[in-house]
């Protein structure tokens, strides 16, 4: 990993503005924002470096994305006078962040020669567990686990990237075709309340 | 650590079964229901891992534990339609995971050389922190800082463990008393509704 | 980092006596009181560790942090029949563990020839996580996030460091500077309600 990749300039600024706009919805000062954008940003990646031992941790001597959250922290500070629907807002960026960033952990997965279902538990973790950090600190149920289909999307968006990668795709094909699938996967599933079977729902427990 | 062994296997199994009735319990999706046996099974291990530096973590490149995980989460939500009880179940499959997953905590630590009461922490660590993370999750105070006797049944365990070892036991004998005493020991814990002492307790506050 | 120094045994006892004295207020039993006392006085230091690679943790090798977190869990639960502003206590051993715990990171960061916002942001991480993981663990909002300064606090001190320290002040200055300055800020903070502005406040959302 040399430089910060344009990949990864997208996924981190898309997810610090879902941060930010959550975290602005609990109405935490200023700094709780920024740290809020920062974990939603960097948690994930964090979590998947940690797991593969890729440390010290890269955000610590390459300030980039730092900056990109702070860039994007203050945008989203300036743009909510204008802007009054935050879970929109919160809804387009996090799918935009859940593309990129599952692309980002397979991509990690592969440089390392990790099995097809190694990889995509790699970009799920990289593209889910920013959020999921983000909701236990915001004392909310992680989304994730909510019925609204979420992570399935990021897996989803997997199995393309290697179904098309198997069938001899240019690299530059599979990764947008990934890319583009969870995005539009995942506006399409709050659209229309696309859930996964939950089979003990009738029960009363 | 070459190739998964029973005793992971049945502690894998175990804390699955245990965290898909959870998840279960909250109505998840089947998704949901997958990933919390999964945390609840391999969080503990995991947090282990990291903290002795064994990276990349296994389950990335050696997938017999996801499927492990995942054949018991299928037979959980299988049997839910048959078994009534999830809070007994729980229990059961929760204390033979805290006994297996101890002794494999202590044996990592005594492979790095470990004094006893570092052995012991990491056996606690690997037993009951995938629990946490679990409850965490869910959005439950985590069970291990309820007033039940928890942890301590691991602790309990360790020392029973090394008491064994220094007295000269053969290497079995010790580990399956461990275990052993650990699972006897959480459930007449519960049964009885053992506690330990919160001193505090009488005043208001 | 050879064997344990005296700003860490402050800087744990502290975290350790805050942590406690929380731990008591949720009425949790002896066995909580010391594990939530172990993950405030212990967690930030494992989460920068674990940031930057200093694995395996040394508290498992090394039994002086777990005494020191035994001892002063132990004082607290004796001088809990004695004194009864929980509150108090709690801020004031928390802002001296706040003091402490960053200096310590900004140094480690400094051993690893990070850039100062770097050795910053591992000064707060070590100063307030463990704060962040024990208020998560008691289901509480942590702290962190809510109104009042705090991690701002630990930043603040990092700026005096090093603004000492290009200044060319002698070590032990800069240190102590730092260490005072964020007690005595913190003290303050909490006294006379500073809070950083919320721009979005006045909103109903």
């Amino acid at each position: 990993m040399e430089s910060i990749r344009i990949i990864d300039i997208v996924g981190t600024a898309a997810f610090s503005i879902a941060g930010a706009s959550a975290a602005m919805e609990k109405k935490l000062d200023v700094f709780g924002v920024f740290i809020i954008a920062f974990i939603t940003a960097l948690g994930g990646g964090t979590l998947r470096d940690v797991l593969v031992g890729e440390v010290p941790i890269r955000w610590l001597s390459d300030l980039s994305s730092g900056v990109i959250v702070l860039l994007s922290t203050i945008a989203t500070i300036f743009f909510k006078t204008v802007i009054k629907d935050y879970h929109n807002i919160l809804l387009f960026f996090d799918s935009i962040g859940l593309g990129f960033f599952t692309v980002v952990g397979i991509q990690t997965g592969i440089s390392l020669d990790l099995h097809p279902v190694g990889c995509i538990a790699l970009g799920t973790i990289t593209a889910c567990f920013g959020g999921v950090i983000r909701d236990i600190s915001l004392s909310n149920i992680p989304l994730i686990f909510e019925k609204e289909i979420y992570a399935t999307t990021s897996i989803f968006g997997g199995l393309v990237f290697f179904l098309l990668m198997k069938m001899g795709a240019p690299k530059m094909l599979f990764e947008v075709t990934c890319l583009v699938s969870i995005v539009v996967f995942r506006l399409l599933a709050v659209k229309f309340h696309w859930q996964l079977p939950t089979i003990w729902k009738s029960e009363k427990l």
